[in-house]
């Protein structure tokens, strides 16, 4: 059997049968599996690529029945039974599990996806590491006060948990990572907002959490703006409602839709792209493939299951359990997801924590969302290195991996020129006005 | 004053006069000071990029009077005394100091960068990991044998200190870290070639050293060719002598060349393109450029100062008690290098090192050099993720940041198909012969 996609749901069907008398390949486009809920902190130089991202290959070596294939499919024929590859291969199958997640969605705007980046896989939270670095490099070798004002301006668009996550990590670089480091620009001076088009952050918390969440954001000094509505983005900036505000730096962390392989399987789909499954996870007149994960749209009691790692991993490995129930010859059962709690980190020591009766916030929700992120993390190796980096973060507000690596955005701040050089001028009096420019011309990210 | 580069010479260049009556500017096209000796380490994903990579701007954050500038110089335009940048911009100066390091030279072949990559940079060593472990995700899908053998064919072009670690990590990754990841290859039936124009691994090393080395080498299964030289390198594999050798992934460890700046300065150079400096390292007719590190030729007693991180740090610290001096009214002095040793790792706890008159190999000399390169990586932070990383690897022998990221190689191999997930195939028995094939037609990287 076939499961395509290596993230928590593929992941865990594909441990689930690990010593199941059946063969099971696991295909992904990456060779590796992504710890998604901390991409946020690659994406802010908190982490690095490798402590949030582990080989599929490696976390299944164990399991002999197990094969681990890179390639990307680019076409169910479920008639046939086969997937087939973007390079021109094809893969039989008995059984298969579509696992393949979702993706941004820019609504009816595709062209934003160029200059408001979002942030899915390891390559996304790189480009955004180097987006946000390169803009106070940038707003340092600029003197024009009101394009230095454009490159210290930060969006960030949707204020679900991945919003109000960089919104805080953001603050905190600003504020307190590059505090010292610069000498023609004052970082603390950068704003950072949040839009939101509903009216509340984190919308699928209570009240009182939501609340509590605002409070600890406009404590960080973010921007929050409920109600708000993005009519236009590109490279000077973006339109909210009547207003427009300037900013070189706009990230994307609201649509999501599911991954469009689902598409081919000529099932009816959700407004998102997700697959309407049938209550074991199947998909409408085919038994044999089974669809799990955001790529799937599940409704209990009324509401949709949301798209979390955990209904993901739930969903996975109910879905193993059915086909060998069916392999066993038994009747498939209906999936039910147990909520367990739902946590979202605001900042530093700062989160939420939703836990049916229990509700948390502020220092021990972020000690309890800690605590689990870390339990989860695939590969003991992984875990110790990320405790050790923010343990060494939360101490000396220091991010280490703020590299900013591969192609420069392409037209970068134009002009310096300056005898900022000349020995007879005194030193330790910084910040100092910005070097002196010719300016030329105004560019775009 | 300006000081263009932020590798060695002139990070400590700068750090020399922090607390000087001048104000200085250090400028690279790269956000980061690389840690070049343990490049090979990201190239081999035993270390991540932010090991060996900090931000220049913060190693210099606590001088107050030097200011670090994100830009790329295009031309010294020495009799006006300014540089300009690849984006318009530019910088006036009253001395400079040019610490613009090496790259890779193919001699008369750039055509040869696209098929064997160089390391120099941490993009370059991002790209030979992607390479290598694609490699082995291309052999794992490869059903011809010869083609499999072509994928599973690594050779390193030059066995200076960089091919000798290369080669040595490797080893280790095809022998040890990967021999349980795969089901249709043997990673360790992985050949390692290494290939060397001169009758020596390692020739700036003693005779004794050089042939413990040579040992080190082949005891790891490293097949080392001396006196060979390359003739033809492209996507199917190179030729040596009369010899083709088909090989998926040829890594270039050969030349180098002074960056090509020092062109712009207007005086002679060596046939490496490394500025002739005057004994003071100034250049000629122009007592206020110093070129220090890679980008300048030294010859002391007869030989040249070699091309190592300790010679670069000397010269910048040299250089800037010159500038110094003259700006007191003194005269300047010659430089000095003095050879406080060398070392070279070969793999897996052996090295070679020359320290005068002792000379050491294997574990002793390995323990060494960690020693040393722990010592002088900059930053604390990093000095502990390091130790522990290699700690780590060393019991486990595991590689943690064997990520495949960016792009995958364009042409990937094209076929695969298999009935390989029949319920009733036995698992366990691995590895198994490679997945069915339909052979279409064959590609290049």
């Amino acid at each position: 059997m076939v499961i395509v996609g290596g993230g928590f749901g593929g992941l865990y069907a594909a441990r689930s049968l690990a010593r199941a008398d059946v063969n099971v390949t696991v295909v992904d486009r990456k060779n590796h599996h992504t710890f998604q809920p901390l991409l946020y902190q690659v994406a802010t130089a908190g982490l690095n690529p490798s402590d949030i991202a582990v080989p599929i290959r490696r976390i299944l070596r164990g399991d002999a029945n197990i094969d681990v294939l890179l390639a990307e499919v680019a076409s169910i024929h479920a008639a046939e039974r086969r997937v087939t590859f973007t390079d021109g291969g094809e893969l039989s199958y008995d059984f298969l599990i579509l696992a393949t997640g979702a993706t941004h969605s820019y609504f009816a705007h595709p062209e934003w996806a160029k200059v408001a980046p979002g942030l899915k896989t390891i390559e996304d939270a790189l480009e955004m590491r180097k987006r946000i670095f390169f803009a106070f490099e940038a707003a340092e070798r600029e003197d024009d006060a009101e394009r230095r004002r454009e490159w210290l301006t930060f969006v960030i668009v949707g204020a679900g948990p991945t919003g109000v996550e960089l919104a805080g990590a953001l603050a905190e670089i600003a504020h307190k990572t590059l505090a010292r480091d610069f000498r023609h620009i004052d970082s603390t001076e950068a704003r950072i907002l949040l839009f939101e088009g509903s009216p509340h952050v984190l919308g699928t918390y209570p009240e009182a959490l939501r609340h509590k969440a605002l409070r600890a954001l406009e404590a960080l000094g973010v921007e929050v703006r409920l109600g708000a509505h993005v009519s236009q983005i590109d490279d000077a900036g973006l339109t909210v409602g009547d207003e427009h505000i300037p900013a070189r730096t706009v990230l994307w962390a609201a649509g999501v839709a599911a991954s469009p392989l689902a598409r081919s399987l000529g099932v009816a789909l959700d407004r998102s792209g997700r697959v309407l499954v049938e209550r074991d996870l199947s998909i409408p007149g085919r038994p044999e493939v089974y669809v799990i994960g955001d790529a799937a749209s599940v409704t209990q009691d009324g509401a949709p299951v949301p798209g979390v790692a955990r209904a993901a991993i739930d969903a996975g490995v109910h879905a193993a359990a059915n086909i060998q129930r069916r392999l066993a010859g038994k009747a498939t059962l209906p999936f039910h997801y147990t909520n367990r709690g739902s946590l979202a980190t605001i900042g530093r020591g700062a989160a939420i924590a939703d836990l049916g009766r229990v509700k948390l916030s502020g220092f021990v929700a972020w000690l309890a969302w800690l605590f689990i992120h870390i339990l989860f993390l695939i590969g003991f190796r992984n875990r110790l290195a990320v405790v050790l980096q923010w343990a060494f973060a939360y101490i000396t507000f220091d991010r280490g991996a703020r590299l900013i690596t591969g192609e420069l955005p392409r037209a970068t701040v134009k002009v310096v020129a300056s005898p900022a050089s000349l020995p007879e001028a005194r030193p330790g009096d910084t910040p100092t006005p910005a070097r002196g420019l010719l300016p030329k011309e105004s560019v775009g990210l």
